[in-house]
């Protein structure tokens, strides 16, 4: 097994060749003078099982592009089979036509996908109206959670706390993780206005006064959701208040944004690279590789 | 028949529709605040045949992506056909692994359209490796020559002319050029010591001295291979010198090696839109369009 990246996830994929004793190798990634793509393996792949690990993040669009033409040069070079770990996978919010003429892009990724690798093994996709990854992939497609290690770590690092989904969308990762370690979850009801703006009610109010509230979430993206959830929860007398996304996307002013809100810290999973990472999500994808 | 555009080709695809009386309605590109691509078609499709008018610059790794997502989303709105009218074609160049492990570009390029669109039309694709656009093409892919409207022009424009193709590659042109107009043409043999480092040497001389020199190439990327014959036909006592090309890339600080090389004027066709653009290449694609 040679484990490689196209370079938006090498501390993962570096983490999960040390862990699976595979070589590590990532691709040379640059651009000719006239622009178009340059991408080259740095070891020989033929006969190998190549695991291609890369986050769709922080530009979504050139990693899916990158991530297409490595499994095609790794298989044109007689790779066995092509792997993609993509702990955080774009494209999976625009899984409908919102506006008559749109692209539903999480379609378009999924055939691309079909078409150049073998198998995926993703960490909680954003599935909401699809209700699993068979519906949109023809290959293999593991869909690994996050929830366990987040639970875990809530225990160890947290005290007196109450779990927070600041909308129906991500409440099952709310109860699913207050579940594990016998806490109170509830869910604040999101009306969306637009990408950007967005207002929350709480819905079943459970006692907030003094208690430490961690709001959770698959995705963290502008914060905006998560931050309407805090000022509430700051209004409903909170102790301290933190965010706890799966992938931390963390894009515009985020952070502010959250601190602004009231939110005392940030804690995501290395699903995407962050300084905010506290969670480590390898274990999780050591086992579903040794599985096959 | 409704014509599009994601971008980059917009002035050439309204010409296009006013010669063709086509709907001319370019495409809604933007992204989402987590950078994932938003695409969206602003008429009917369903049941039309779409062209999708883009040439693969500036961005070619941007633009073949929103080719695809573009195409995918058309058939997905039910569209009968998607020819692709692509004036530039990008990664053609990359026609060979010159290296253990590099990735064939060109051949993901086409694998990526095989599987997205109907048909494609493009002028003079740099065929240097690949002899035909068949052997990367399953749909019917037509090439399109600009030669005779670049002959016309010169034969309007210049007097006491001489065509040099300033290396073997581009000879193919500079020969069909000069034959359609019956002017002389020679060509400079290249030493390509990188892709940005380039030495050229006269083959065939002919005569220079007080001639307007015309050096002519299918692609004018950094400016280096026309620069380098520029000083060469000055040396030899050049009149005036021009840079002719179909597709004028013109990156990185091109215009500015060319002037300083003694090249008196840059001409191009308007396959990618640039100030340089004196050649319109619209009636050749409008003939394509009209035998479907």
């Amino acid at each position: 097994m040679i484990i490689t990246t196209c370079g938006n996830s090498a501390q993962i994929a570096q983490k999960l060749a040390k862990k699976l004793n595979a070589k590590f190798s990532p691709l040379t990634i640059a651009s000719f003078p006239d622009g178009d793509l340059y991408l080259k393996f740095n070891c020989d792949v033929k006969g190998h099982e190549v695991v291609l690990v890369q986050s769709f993040q922080p530009h979504p669009d050139q990693s899916l592009f990158d991530v297409v033409f490595a499994a095609e040069t790794a298989k044109d070079l007689g790779a066995k089979k092509v792997t993609l770990v993509a702990p955080y996978l774009g494209y999976m919010r625009q899984d409908k036509r919102f506006n008559a003429g749109e692209c539903i892009s999480s379609r378009v990724m999924a055939k691309l996908l079909n078409n150049s690798i073998d198998k995926l093994i993703t960490i909680d996709p954003h599935l909401h109206r699809y209700k699993s990854l068979k519906e949109i992939f023809k290959i293999p497609a593991i869909k690994l959670s996050a929830n366990p290690l987040i639970a875990e770590y809530i225990k160890k690092h947290f005290s007196k706390e109450v779990i927070i989904g600041p909308d129906w969308e991500s409440f099952q990762w709310a109860e699913d993780i207050a579940k594990h370690i016998n806490v109170q979850a509830t869910v604040l009801k999101k009306t969306r206005f637009s990408s950007r703006h967005v207002e929350v009610k709480m819905i079943h109010p459970v006692i907030i006064q003094d208690r430490n509230v961690i709001i959770v979430d698959d995705i963290i993206s502008t914060g905006h959701t998560i931050a309407e959830a805090a000022k509430d929860a700051k209004k409903k007398g909170a102790k301290n208040i933190y965010a706890l996304g799966v992938h931390g996307l963390l894009v515009e002013n985020a952070l502010d944004k959250l601190r602004k809100a009231g939110v005392n810290g940030v804690v995501t999973t290395n699903c995407i690279e962050h300084p905010s990472n506290r969670i480590d999500v390898t274990p999780l994808i050591v086992e579903a590789l040794k599985k096959r």
